[in-house]
Protein backbone atom coordinates (compact mmCIF):
# COMPACT_ATOMS: atom_id res chain seq x y z
CA UNK A 1 0.00 0.00 0.00
CA UNK A 2 1.20 3.08 -1.06
CA UNK A 3 0.29 6.38 1.16
CA UNK A 4 -0.74 10.10 -0.87
CA UNK A 5 1.30 13.16 -0.92
CA UNK A 6 -0.21 16.31 -0.09
CA UNK A 7 1.12 19.17 -1.47
CA UNK A 8 -0.26 21.92 0.89
CA UNK A 9 -0.28 25.48 1.22
CA UNK A 10 0.59 26.91 4.85
CA UNK A 11 -0.98 30.38 3.91
CA UNK A 12 0.73 33.49 5.17
CA UNK A 13 1.33 33.22 8.40
CA UNK A 14 -1.09 33.49 10.86
CA UNK A 15 -2.75 30.21 11.48
CA UNK A 16 -6.22 31.02 11.49
CA UNK A 17 -5.77 31.38 7.58
CA UNK A 18 -4.89 28.24 6.65
CA UNK A 19 -7.69 26.29 5.57
CA UNK A 20 -10.18 23.68 6.87
CA UNK A 21 -9.03 21.15 5.01
CA UNK A 22 -5.00 22.10 5.20
CA UNK A 23 -5.95 21.94 9.41
CA UNK A 24 -7.96 18.56 8.86
CA UNK A 25 -4.38 17.08 6.73
CA UNK A 26 -2.27 18.07 9.22
CA UNK A 27 -4.05 16.79 12.30
CA UNK A 28 -4.13 13.67 10.43
CA UNK A 29 -0.54 13.46 9.03
CA UNK A 30 1.78 10.76 9.19
CA UNK A 31 4.82 12.58 8.29
CA UNK A 32 5.52 16.50 7.55
CA UNK A 33 8.22 18.51 5.28
CA UNK A 34 7.92 22.38 5.75
CA UNK A 35 10.03 24.81 4.20
CA UNK A 36 11.83 26.67 6.50
CA UNK A 37 9.26 30.26 6.55
CA UNK A 38 6.52 28.51 7.56
CA UNK A 39 5.13 29.71 11.12
CA UNK A 40 5.96 27.21 13.31
CA UNK A 41 2.45 26.88 15.37
CA UNK A 42 1.45 26.09 11.87
CA UNK A 43 4.19 23.09 11.96
CA UNK A 44 2.79 22.49 15.16
CA UNK A 45 -0.82 21.45 13.95
CA UNK A 46 0.83 18.53 12.34
CA UNK A 47 0.51 16.68 16.53
CA UNK A 48 1.00 13.41 15.85
CA UNK A 49 3.50 13.29 13.14
CA UNK A 50 6.62 13.25 12.14
CA UNK A 51 8.04 16.89 11.16
CA UNK A 52 10.99 17.49 9.04
CA UNK A 53 12.54 21.09 8.38
CA UNK A 54 13.85 21.29 4.04
CA UNK A 55 15.36 23.65 2.24
CA UNK A 56 14.54 27.19 1.77
CA UNK A 57 12.41 29.40 0.14
CA UNK A 58 15.16 31.63 -1.68
CA UNK A 59 18.26 30.45 -2.67
CA UNK A 60 17.91 27.07 -2.85
CA UNK A 61 19.52 24.63 -5.33
CA UNK A 62 18.40 22.17 -7.74
CA UNK A 63 20.39 19.75 -6.01
CA UNK A 64 18.33 20.09 -2.97
CA UNK A 65 15.50 20.27 -5.02
CA UNK A 66 16.34 16.74 -5.84
CA UNK A 67 16.98 15.76 -2.33
CA UNK A 68 13.18 17.02 -1.41
CA UNK A 69 11.77 14.84 -4.60
CA UNK A 70 13.28 11.98 -3.91
CA UNK A 71 12.24 12.13 0.17
CA UNK A 72 8.94 12.97 -0.56
CA UNK A 73 8.66 9.74 -2.92
CA UNK A 74 10.41 7.51 -0.08
CA UNK A 75 7.92 8.65 1.80
CA UNK A 76 4.63 7.37 0.63
CA UNK A 77 6.34 3.92 0.99
CA UNK A 78 6.63 4.01 4.74
CA UNK A 79 3.39 6.57 5.37
CA UNK A 80 0.15 7.16 4.48
CA UNK A 81 -0.53 10.44 5.05
CA UNK A 82 2.25 12.78 3.91
CA UNK A 83 2.24 16.36 4.09
CA UNK A 84 4.50 18.56 2.29
CA UNK A 85 4.01 22.02 3.82
CA UNK A 86 4.64 25.23 2.00
CA UNK A 87 4.37 28.61 2.25
CA UNK A 88 1.35 30.37 0.41
CA UNK A 89 0.23 29.02 -2.37
CA UNK A 90 2.10 25.93 -3.15
CA UNK A 91 1.02 27.08 -7.06
CA UNK A 92 2.33 30.38 -7.33
CA UNK A 93 5.97 30.99 -6.58
CA UNK A 94 5.46 28.00 -4.49
CA UNK A 95 7.69 25.98 -6.52
CA UNK A 96 5.55 22.74 -6.44
CA UNK A 97 5.87 21.72 -10.30
CA UNK A 98 8.91 20.09 -9.82
CA UNK A 99 7.57 18.05 -6.64
CA UNK A 100 4.47 16.94 -8.43
CA UNK A 101 6.36 16.09 -12.22
CA UNK A 102 8.85 13.56 -9.58
CA UNK A 103 5.70 12.12 -7.52
CA UNK A 104 4.28 11.62 -10.78
CA UNK A 105 6.89 10.43 -12.48
CA UNK A 106 7.33 7.52 -9.21
CA UNK A 107 3.53 7.12 -9.58
CA UNK A 108 2.65 8.09 -6.21
CA UNK A 109 -0.48 9.47 -5.49
CA UNK A 110 -0.79 13.39 -4.47
CA UNK A 111 -3.10 16.26 -4.50
CA UNK A 112 -2.77 19.90 -4.00
CA UNK A 113 -4.03 22.13 -1.52
CA UNK A 114 -4.36 25.98 -2.23
CA UNK A 115 -3.25 28.23 0.53
CA UNK A 116 -3.56 32.54 0.68
CA UNK A 117 -1.38 33.80 -1.18
CA UNK A 118 0.78 36.80 0.35
CA UNK A 119 -0.70 39.51 -2.07
CA UNK A 120 -4.27 38.77 -1.02
CA UNK A 121 -3.33 38.27 2.36
CA UNK A 122 -1.51 41.75 2.25
CA UNK A 123 -4.25 43.34 0.22
CA UNK A 124 -6.79 42.80 3.65
CA UNK A 125 -4.56 43.48 5.67
CA UNK A 126 -3.99 47.18 4.08
CA UNK A 127 -8.15 47.27 3.09
CA UNK A 128 -6.87 47.98 0.23
CA UNK A 129 -8.72 45.89 -3.39
CA UNK A 130 -5.73 44.65 -5.33
CA UNK A 131 -8.82 45.74 -8.75
CA UNK A 132 -11.40 48.31 -8.00
CA UNK A 133 -13.89 49.46 -10.85
CA UNK A 134 -12.22 52.43 -13.07
CA UNK A 135 -9.05 52.43 -11.66
CA UNK A 136 -7.74 48.44 -11.29
CA UNK A 137 -8.68 45.94 -13.63
CA UNK A 138 -5.53 43.70 -14.22
CA UNK A 139 -3.29 42.51 -11.10
CA UNK A 140 0.13 40.70 -11.73
CA UNK A 141 2.44 38.53 -9.66
CA UNK A 142 5.74 38.65 -10.55
CA UNK A 143 9.74 37.94 -8.92
CA UNK A 144 12.50 39.72 -10.35
CA UNK A 145 14.10 36.33 -9.48
CA UNK A 146 15.13 34.22 -12.33
CA UNK A 147 16.48 31.15 -12.98
CA UNK A 148 19.17 29.69 -15.96
CA UNK A 149 18.39 30.29 -19.41
CA UNK A 150 15.34 33.05 -17.99
CA UNK A 151 15.33 36.33 -18.99
CA UNK A 152 16.18 38.52 -16.32
CA UNK A 153 14.23 41.46 -17.15
CA UNK A 154 11.04 39.61 -18.29
CA UNK A 155 9.11 40.49 -14.84
CA UNK A 156 9.16 44.40 -15.96
CA UNK A 157 6.74 44.13 -19.19
CA UNK A 158 3.91 42.15 -16.49
CA UNK A 159 4.27 45.35 -14.37
CA UNK A 160 4.23 47.72 -17.19
CA UNK A 161 0.90 46.09 -18.67
CA UNK A 162 -1.12 45.47 -15.00
CA UNK A 163 -3.20 47.92 -12.77
CA UNK A 164 -1.45 46.67 -9.88
CA UNK A 165 1.53 44.46 -9.34
CA UNK A 166 2.39 42.30 -6.58
CA UNK A 167 6.71 41.50 -6.75
CA UNK A 168 7.62 38.32 -4.93
CA UNK A 169 10.61 38.06 -3.11
CA UNK A 170 11.81 41.32 -4.76
CA UNK A 171 12.53 43.67 -1.30
CA UNK A 172 16.48 42.20 -1.46
CA UNK A 173 16.82 44.18 -5.11
CA UNK A 174 15.04 47.04 -3.83
CA UNK A 175 16.91 49.32 -5.93
CA UNK A 176 17.57 48.02 -9.23
CA UNK A 177 13.56 47.46 -9.47
CA UNK A 178 12.96 50.87 -8.98
CA UNK A 179 15.41 51.40 -11.75
CA UNK A 180 14.44 49.25 -13.77
CA UNK A 181 10.93 50.33 -13.94
CA UNK A 182 11.30 53.76 -14.10
CA UNK A 183 13.73 53.23 -16.70
CA UNK A 184 11.25 51.55 -18.90
CA UNK A 185 9.25 53.96 -18.40
CA UNK A 186 6.80 52.93 -15.06
CA UNK A 187 6.33 57.08 -13.40
CA UNK A 188 8.43 57.45 -10.28
CA UNK A 189 5.58 58.69 -8.67
CA UNK A 190 3.23 55.33 -8.75
CA UNK A 191 2.31 54.21 -5.73
CA UNK A 192 4.29 51.74 -4.37
CA UNK A 193 3.43 50.06 -0.58
CA UNK A 194 6.10 47.09 1.48
CA UNK A 195 4.00 44.63 3.88
CA UNK A 196 6.36 42.89 5.85
CA UNK A 197 4.56 39.47 7.68
CA UNK A 198 1.25 40.26 6.31
CA UNK A 199 -1.17 38.45 8.48
CA UNK A 200 0.74 38.36 11.60
CA UNK A 201 0.53 40.81 14.62
CA UNK A 202 3.75 41.99 13.96
CA UNK A 203 3.08 43.25 9.85
CA UNK A 204 4.24 46.48 9.09
CA UNK A 205 4.11 48.40 6.08
CA UNK A 206 5.67 51.77 4.39
CA UNK A 207 3.59 53.78 1.86
CA UNK A 208 5.50 55.88 -0.94
CA UNK A 209 6.55 55.78 -4.65
CA UNK A 210 8.48 53.45 -6.80
CA UNK A 211 10.92 56.38 -6.82
CA UNK A 212 11.21 56.16 -2.76
CA UNK A 213 11.28 52.14 -2.91
CA UNK A 214 15.03 51.64 -2.44
CA UNK A 215 14.72 54.49 0.44
CA UNK A 216 12.09 52.64 1.89
CA UNK A 217 13.30 49.14 1.93
CA UNK A 218 16.22 50.27 3.52
CA UNK A 219 13.96 50.40 6.70
CA UNK A 220 15.21 47.13 8.35
CA UNK A 221 12.92 44.21 7.43
CA UNK A 222 13.86 41.17 7.92
CA UNK A 223 10.38 39.05 7.63
CA UNK A 224 9.11 37.94 4.42
CA UNK A 225 8.26 41.37 2.74
CA UNK A 226 6.15 41.71 -0.67
CA UNK A 227 6.37 44.93 -2.79
CA UNK A 228 2.47 46.09 -4.21
CA UNK A 229 2.73 48.60 -6.76
CA UNK A 230 -0.28 50.69 -9.11
CA UNK A 231 -2.64 53.09 -8.29
CA UNK A 232 -4.96 51.51 -5.96
CA UNK A 233 -2.29 52.18 -3.25
CA UNK A 234 -2.41 56.42 -3.54
CA UNK A 235 -4.41 56.89 -0.61
CA UNK A 236 -2.24 55.13 1.67
CA UNK A 237 0.55 57.76 0.44
CA UNK A 238 -1.84 60.98 1.27
CA UNK A 239 -2.78 58.51 4.48
CA UNK A 240 1.29 58.40 5.35
CA UNK A 241 1.84 62.05 4.66
CA UNK A 242 -0.41 63.51 6.84
CA UNK A 243 0.56 61.03 9.96
CA UNK A 244 3.82 62.25 9.07
CA UNK A 245 2.91 65.66 9.64
CA UNK A 246 0.66 65.06 12.53
CA UNK A 247 3.46 63.21 14.22
CA UNK A 248 6.02 66.70 13.82
CA UNK A 249 3.57 69.52 14.21
CA UNK B 1 -22.20 50.21 20.89
CA UNK B 2 -21.33 49.25 17.22
CA UNK B 3 -20.75 46.10 15.48
CA UNK B 4 -18.00 45.21 12.94
CA UNK B 5 -18.35 43.98 9.63
CA UNK B 6 -16.24 41.33 8.58
CA UNK B 7 -15.70 41.20 4.89
CA UNK B 8 -14.66 37.75 4.11
CA UNK B 9 -13.61 35.56 0.98
CA UNK B 10 -15.93 32.43 0.70
CA UNK B 11 -13.12 30.66 -1.31
CA UNK B 12 -13.85 28.58 -4.92
CA UNK B 13 -17.04 26.63 -3.61
CA UNK B 14 -15.77 23.60 -1.54
CA UNK B 15 -16.54 24.27 2.23
CA UNK B 16 -13.20 23.10 3.76
CA UNK B 17 -11.49 25.86 1.79
CA UNK B 18 -12.79 28.27 3.81
CA UNK B 19 -10.20 29.73 6.13
CA UNK B 20 -10.33 28.56 9.98
CA UNK B 21 -11.17 32.23 10.49
CA UNK B 22 -14.08 32.82 7.79
CA UNK B 23 -15.60 29.36 9.25
CA UNK B 24 -14.98 30.57 12.72
CA UNK B 25 -16.59 33.77 12.12
CA UNK B 26 -19.50 32.55 10.23
CA UNK B 27 -20.48 30.31 13.20
CA UNK B 28 -19.90 33.57 15.45
CA UNK B 29 -21.85 35.74 13.07
CA UNK B 30 -25.18 37.60 13.99
CA UNK B 31 -26.47 38.31 10.63
CA UNK B 32 -24.55 37.04 7.13
CA UNK B 33 -24.94 39.26 3.46
CA UNK B 34 -24.02 36.64 1.10
CA UNK B 35 -23.48 36.68 -2.84
CA UNK B 36 -26.07 34.81 -5.00
CA UNK B 37 -22.67 32.08 -6.57
CA UNK B 38 -21.39 31.03 -2.54
CA UNK B 39 -22.09 27.37 -2.07
CA UNK B 40 -25.59 27.11 -0.12
CA UNK B 41 -22.83 24.56 2.69
CA UNK B 42 -21.10 27.43 2.94
CA UNK B 43 -23.87 29.78 3.75
CA UNK B 44 -25.10 27.21 6.33
CA UNK B 45 -22.38 27.37 8.34
CA UNK B 46 -23.62 30.90 9.93
CA UNK B 47 -25.47 28.59 12.30
CA UNK B 48 -27.31 31.27 14.13
CA UNK B 49 -26.94 33.64 11.70
CA UNK B 50 -29.95 35.52 10.00
CA UNK B 51 -29.33 34.97 6.30
CA UNK B 52 -29.74 37.80 3.63
CA UNK B 53 -28.72 37.36 -0.25
CA UNK B 54 -27.39 40.35 -2.14
CA UNK B 55 -26.83 40.77 -5.81
CA UNK B 56 -25.52 38.43 -8.16
CA UNK B 57 -22.19 39.09 -9.39
CA UNK B 58 -22.33 39.83 -12.59
CA UNK B 59 -24.19 42.64 -14.33
CA UNK B 60 -25.12 44.34 -10.74
CA UNK B 61 -25.81 47.75 -11.03
CA UNK B 62 -24.47 50.76 -9.40
CA UNK B 63 -27.58 51.19 -7.59
CA UNK B 64 -27.51 47.82 -6.14
CA UNK B 65 -24.02 48.26 -4.64
CA UNK B 66 -25.17 51.51 -3.34
CA UNK B 67 -27.96 49.50 -1.63
CA UNK B 68 -25.83 46.97 -0.23
CA UNK B 69 -23.28 49.55 1.06
CA UNK B 70 -26.51 50.85 3.27
CA UNK B 71 -27.32 47.72 4.35
CA UNK B 72 -23.86 46.88 5.52
CA UNK B 73 -24.02 49.79 7.30
CA UNK B 74 -27.52 49.50 8.75
CA UNK B 75 -26.76 46.31 9.39
CA UNK B 76 -23.61 47.30 12.38
CA UNK B 77 -25.85 49.45 14.29
CA UNK B 78 -28.15 46.18 15.76
CA UNK B 79 -25.58 43.37 15.64
CA UNK B 80 -22.64 42.69 16.83
CA UNK B 81 -20.86 40.64 13.97
CA UNK B 82 -21.73 41.41 10.38
CA UNK B 83 -20.54 38.91 8.28
CA UNK B 84 -20.87 39.93 4.03
CA UNK B 85 -19.32 36.55 2.41
CA UNK B 86 -18.11 36.71 -1.28
CA UNK B 87 -17.23 34.62 -3.27
CA UNK B 88 -13.21 33.50 -4.01
CA UNK B 89 -11.35 36.30 -2.26
CA UNK B 90 -13.04 40.14 -1.88
CA UNK B 91 -9.87 42.15 -2.96
CA UNK B 92 -9.91 40.40 -6.56
CA UNK B 93 -12.67 40.85 -8.63
CA UNK B 94 -14.89 40.73 -5.50
CA UNK B 95 -15.90 44.28 -6.16
CA UNK B 96 -14.78 44.92 -2.01
CA UNK B 97 -13.67 48.48 -2.14
CA UNK B 98 -17.11 50.00 -2.71
CA UNK B 99 -18.24 48.51 0.18
CA UNK B 100 -14.70 48.74 2.34
CA UNK B 101 -15.39 52.47 1.36
CA UNK B 102 -19.06 52.99 2.78
CA UNK B 103 -17.95 51.41 5.41
CA UNK B 104 -14.73 53.69 6.20
CA UNK B 105 -17.26 56.43 5.92
CA UNK B 106 -20.03 55.65 8.11
CA UNK B 107 -17.07 55.36 10.89
CA UNK B 108 -18.13 51.28 10.86
CA UNK B 109 -15.03 48.86 11.82
CA UNK B 110 -14.60 46.28 9.10
CA UNK B 111 -12.12 43.89 8.58
CA UNK B 112 -11.04 41.36 5.37
CA UNK B 113 -10.46 37.82 5.85
CA UNK B 114 -8.95 36.55 3.13
CA UNK B 115 -10.09 33.63 0.67
CA UNK B 116 -8.83 31.03 -1.91
CA UNK B 117 -9.72 32.67 -5.55
CA UNK B 118 -10.36 30.84 -7.99
CA UNK B 119 -7.72 30.41 -10.27
CA UNK B 120 -5.13 29.49 -7.58
CA UNK B 121 -8.14 26.24 -6.42
CA UNK B 122 -8.07 25.88 -10.66
CA UNK B 123 -4.24 25.10 -10.35
CA UNK B 124 -4.82 22.63 -7.83
CA UNK B 125 -7.07 20.81 -9.38
CA UNK B 126 -4.82 21.03 -12.86
CA UNK B 127 -1.94 20.11 -10.54
CA UNK B 128 -0.35 22.35 -12.64
CA UNK B 129 1.68 25.44 -11.65
CA UNK B 130 0.43 29.08 -12.92
CA UNK B 131 4.24 29.58 -12.18
CA UNK B 132 7.18 26.86 -13.04
CA UNK B 133 11.16 27.49 -13.34
CA UNK B 134 12.08 28.13 -16.82
CA UNK B 135 8.56 28.30 -18.52
CA UNK B 136 6.78 30.98 -16.03
CA UNK B 137 7.84 33.88 -14.09
CA UNK B 138 4.57 35.71 -13.54
CA UNK B 139 1.29 35.58 -13.66
CA UNK B 140 -2.19 37.69 -14.75
CA UNK B 141 -5.42 38.05 -12.95
CA UNK B 142 -7.64 40.09 -15.72
CA UNK B 143 -11.45 40.25 -16.55
CA UNK B 144 -12.14 41.48 -19.94
CA UNK B 145 -15.25 43.23 -18.35
CA UNK B 146 -15.09 46.59 -18.25
CA UNK B 147 -16.58 49.36 -16.06
CA UNK B 148 -18.13 52.49 -17.35
CA UNK B 149 -15.34 54.94 -18.40
CA UNK B 150 -12.35 51.91 -18.83
CA UNK B 151 -10.91 50.67 -22.13
CA UNK B 152 -12.06 47.89 -22.87
CA UNK B 153 -9.24 45.90 -24.17
CA UNK B 154 -7.40 47.20 -21.48
CA UNK B 155 -6.85 43.53 -20.24
CA UNK B 156 -5.21 42.41 -23.61
CA UNK B 157 -1.98 43.85 -22.53
CA UNK B 158 -1.67 42.10 -19.33
CA UNK B 159 -2.16 38.86 -20.77
CA UNK B 160 0.35 39.38 -23.69
CA UNK B 161 2.70 40.47 -21.29
CA UNK B 162 2.54 37.41 -18.73
CA UNK B 163 3.57 33.87 -19.27
CA UNK B 164 0.47 32.39 -16.95
CA UNK B 165 -3.05 34.56 -17.71
CA UNK B 166 -6.41 33.58 -15.39
CA UNK B 167 -9.36 35.51 -17.41
CA UNK B 168 -11.96 35.60 -14.68
CA UNK B 169 -15.81 36.21 -15.75
CA UNK B 170 -14.96 35.76 -19.25
CA UNK B 171 -16.20 32.20 -20.33
CA UNK B 172 -19.39 34.21 -22.32
CA UNK B 173 -17.29 36.17 -24.00
CA UNK B 174 -14.84 33.32 -25.01
CA UNK B 175 -15.31 34.20 -29.34
CA UNK B 176 -14.03 37.56 -29.01
CA UNK B 177 -11.54 36.72 -26.38
CA UNK B 178 -9.81 34.44 -29.03
CA UNK B 179 -10.44 36.59 -31.88
CA UNK B 180 -9.05 39.93 -30.07
CA UNK B 181 -5.54 37.66 -28.26
CA UNK B 182 -5.55 36.46 -31.77
CA UNK B 183 -5.36 39.97 -33.08
CA UNK B 184 -3.16 41.37 -30.91
CA UNK B 185 -0.60 38.84 -31.35
CA UNK B 186 -0.68 35.75 -29.25
CA UNK B 187 -0.39 32.36 -30.88
CA UNK B 188 -3.65 30.42 -31.94
CA UNK B 189 -1.73 27.74 -30.90
CA UNK B 190 -1.30 28.93 -27.15
CA UNK B 191 -2.37 26.69 -24.91
CA UNK B 192 -5.67 27.28 -22.84
CA UNK B 193 -7.69 25.35 -20.40
CA UNK B 194 -11.09 26.32 -19.12
CA UNK B 195 -12.25 24.94 -15.42
CA UNK B 196 -15.75 25.11 -14.79
CA UNK B 197 -16.58 24.32 -10.60
CA UNK B 198 -13.22 24.79 -9.41
CA UNK B 199 -12.72 22.65 -5.97
CA UNK B 200 -16.31 20.38 -6.41
CA UNK B 201 -17.09 17.41 -6.83
CA UNK B 202 -18.84 18.33 -10.03
CA UNK B 203 -15.06 20.21 -11.66
CA UNK B 204 -15.12 20.00 -15.26
CA UNK B 205 -11.76 20.91 -17.69
CA UNK B 206 -11.56 21.21 -20.94
CA UNK B 207 -8.27 21.73 -22.65
CA UNK B 208 -7.20 23.06 -26.07
CA UNK B 209 -5.52 25.98 -27.49
CA UNK B 210 -6.90 29.82 -28.08
CA UNK B 211 -7.63 28.94 -32.06
CA UNK B 212 -10.05 26.90 -30.23
CA UNK B 213 -11.46 28.58 -27.33
CA UNK B 214 -14.73 29.60 -29.20
CA UNK B 215 -15.45 26.01 -29.84
CA UNK B 216 -14.32 24.77 -26.13
CA UNK B 217 -16.51 27.30 -24.26
CA UNK B 218 -19.74 25.99 -25.74
CA UNK B 219 -19.15 22.52 -24.37
CA UNK B 220 -22.27 23.57 -21.94
CA UNK B 221 -20.77 25.10 -19.29
CA UNK B 222 -23.26 26.34 -16.53
CA UNK B 223 -21.46 26.47 -13.41
CA UNK B 224 -18.54 29.49 -12.72
CA UNK B 225 -15.44 28.65 -15.09
CA UNK B 226 -12.28 30.26 -15.40
CA UNK B 227 -10.05 30.62 -18.66
CA UNK B 228 -6.03 29.83 -17.90
CA UNK B 229 -3.82 30.55 -20.68
CA UNK B 230 0.30 29.93 -21.12
CA UNK B 231 2.38 26.96 -21.76
CA UNK B 232 2.18 25.88 -18.90
CA UNK B 233 -1.00 24.15 -20.08
CA UNK B 234 0.47 22.20 -23.41
CA UNK B 235 1.51 19.26 -21.39
CA UNK B 236 -2.72 19.17 -20.50
CA UNK B 237 -3.32 19.01 -24.33
CA UNK B 238 -0.98 16.06 -24.86
CA UNK B 239 -2.84 14.33 -22.25
CA UNK B 240 -6.29 15.13 -23.44
CA UNK B 241 -5.53 14.47 -27.12
CA UNK B 242 -3.86 10.94 -26.09
CA UNK B 243 -7.13 10.72 -24.23
CA UNK B 244 -9.28 11.35 -27.32
CA UNK B 245 -7.17 8.80 -29.57
CA UNK B 246 -7.59 5.50 -27.14
CA UNK B 247 -11.17 6.76 -26.50
CA UNK B 248 -11.82 6.55 -30.78
CA UNK B 249 -9.19 3.92 -30.74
Amino acid sequence: MRGTVYLVGAGPGAPDLLTLKAARLLAEADIVFYDALVNPAIVEMARGAKKVAVGKRCGRHSSAQRFINKRLVDASVNHRRVVRLKGGDPMLFGRAQEEIDALAAAGVPFEVVPGITSALSAAADLGVSLTRRGVARSASFVTPRSGEGESPGHWIQAVLATDTSAIYMGLGEAASISAALIDAGKSARTPVVIVENASLPNSRRVAGTLGDLPDMAAQGFDGPALILLGEVYRELISLESMHHERVSA
